[in-house]
């Protein structure tokens, strides 16, 4: 959780190169290249060989490319290719001499993989499994923008949830809060917004907006997130349209004592699994636990969904700079959903939640007009 | 261009499996699976086997899943996996006694590849390289879909271009376009809207829309697509703010004259490239090639690139129900850029453009205000 810049990212990358055969690597993850290079574009590959770095691109990013790196303060070089062949030709000149290139096998095609085996003169071989965990610890610089983006969604979710209980429809509602994460600042949402009502539709834990309605009666699951400059926000807030029937009292509030048990759970030295089964563990105790049908949490930046998982077989041990969700949910085909979540951070002895918005889920009815 | 329903287009998949070595399959491309099932998630595999097509995914999906795979009118069984461990034994007992099975090598990653291999009987065939041909020539329900994506672009760009001379930012302008499309039936944009203004920002092609503000004398490039039931569109319109200069005059004749030339070239049997060859043509004549930094276009569908592609090297012929982009631009540091940009499908003699935006590049200029 110390301010790093880029050179403390590329000491990342080339400490996890030095468990590996050889210190050339082609880097094909997007995210990555963005988090060694501030490069933004749609594509690229990073090639790093006797220690210099070079980005990979194609003349719609030339320009744009060497900006970037520039303000990120990288030191990398940009060369242009206009062809995949290009880009081939160009990482077996970059790479000469190497005995082998590391690379991402989560993030490279079986076929590009095939192509470059042909292509190259050197051997390919898979970076070290933790490299898939190179981002995964956030600097300052990233938790700043992690919170603002929280910021963000939560006033976005505070402006327009009046708004529920107005007869407008599930699509509305997403639009709404679309809009209005921009006008904060956001450069857009952080993934498909989900508003989800009434019995079907909140029953599906990734329901996409429709037109439905949103009636008195019905359980409304909203899961929103906001992007600043890469970094991701991840937010749930459900709620009831007039007043709450007991069953869905009883479901809500299981949900929300199952995600403060997670979260009290959240600190380092702690394993992933733990937190999940701190969740299961409520919801199994209230009998509902078969309504939870998903993992309870993800970490958040660059990507939405990142490292570390949170989930009943996660064997990874939190610690501090970790920015992961907490989000149990229930869900029943006829009943609808609630879920709850919120974005945390790993600190020395504990963690910070980064979402402020209230949880208490009433909302007023619908004036039915006549 | 004919009307398919979803066996159709399971009779495609089956034909193109006939030229492997075995009948079953593992489709792990979304956007394929959502054109086979209607299945519109973001995790699942399709398994071919025995003739029968099976839809894994997890608890998040299972019920979406269903729903959706019902009103596509698909013959598909559904089975939830909540891990990948099981994800790949399912696929296993699913495919027992099949001698092979073919799978996407583009959408595979090499470590998914390499854990398939190792856990399944049966060998790993490479699908034909023609399967990313899969989804190409749109039946007329597509096209239709692909058209009201068209029309609610043109028409967010005909109420908001208005904007451009009322000294807002390139951000601003974006949100009202998304915004508008949202509110004239999108689900959303069909990729990120670029609104891309000045001598830098419009000099970069994919440029991202920031909070630099319009002002008179900018070129300024808009490229905008809605996404309608997962199909999308892509236009894209240049302009300039108040009087234009010899200098953006030439460039923008340049440009236009290069776009209604790749039009015209637009036919069932005519190469690809010949497309990309009918735009350079003019540009090189105008000397201004070298600012063409990029292939002339792409297929559009249920992915917004998709095949086939249009650049100096695409041997691909074009033919009925192809939809693709005629898209040529000049991009010059200092100057700024234009991009002129429709979306057509080859017809039976020729093509038919879908957008209908004007491509007058005049906007009034700002009024300054003291």
């Amino acid at each position: 959780m110390t301010t790093q810049g880029s050179s403390a990212r590329a000491e990342r990358l080339f400490e996890l190169l030095s468990r590996g055969s050889s210190s050339s690597c082609l880097i094909t993850d997007l995210s990555d290249i963005r988090w060694l290079t501030g490069f933004s574009g749609s594509h690229a590959w990073l090639i790093t060989h006797a220690n210099k770095m070079f980005l990979i691109t194609d003349g719609r990013y030339t320009e744009q490319a060497r900006a970037e790196i520039a303000t990120h303060q990288a030191n990398v070089d940009v060369v242009e290719c206009r062809t995949q062949a290009a880009m081939i030709s160009t990482t077996k000149s970059l790479t000469l001499g190497a005995s082998a290139i590391q690379f991402q096998d989560s993030s490279m095609s079986h076929q590009l993989f095939c192509l470059l085996q042909g292509e190259l003169g050197n051997s390919l071989v898979p970076l070290d499994a933790s490299s898939k965990f190179l981002r995964r610890i956030k600097d300052d610089q990233e938790i700043k923008l992690i919170e603002s983006a929280c910021l963000i969604a939560d006033q976005a979710l505070t402006q327009c949830r009046g708004l529920l209980s107005q007869g407008l429809t599930e699509s509305d509602i997403r639009d709404e809060l679309d809009y209005t994460m921009r006008k904060l600042g956001a450069d857009g949402p952080s993934y498909d917004t989900i508003v989800a009502s009434g019995p079907i539709n909140a029953a599906r834990p990734h329901h996409h907006p429709t037109a439905t309605k949103i009636e008195n009666g019905h359980t409304v699951i909203i899961d929103v997130g906001a992007l600043v400059a890469g970094y991701h926000s991840d937010m749930t807030r459900s709620f009831v349209i007039g007043p709450m029937n007991a069953e869905q009292s009883e479901f809500y509030e299981a949900v929300q004592t199952a995600q403060q048990a997670g979260v009290a759970t959240c600190r380092p030295g702690v394993l992933a699994s733990e937190v999940d089964a701190a969740c299961r563990k409520v919801l199994s105790e209230a009998g509902l636990d078969q309504y939870f049908t998903h993992g309870t949490g993800h970490g958040v930046g660059l990507q939405i969904h990142e490292e570390p998982f949170i989930n009943s077989s996660a064997s990874v041990i939190l610690q501090p700079g970790d920015v992961v969700t907490v989000e149990p949910g229930l869900y029943r085909g006829g009943f609808g959903g609630f879920r709850v979540e919120d974005l945390v951070v790993i600190t020395e002895h504990g963690c910070r939640i980064l979402n402020t918005s209230p949880k208490d889920p009433t909302c007023p009815p619908l004036q039915l007009t006549t």
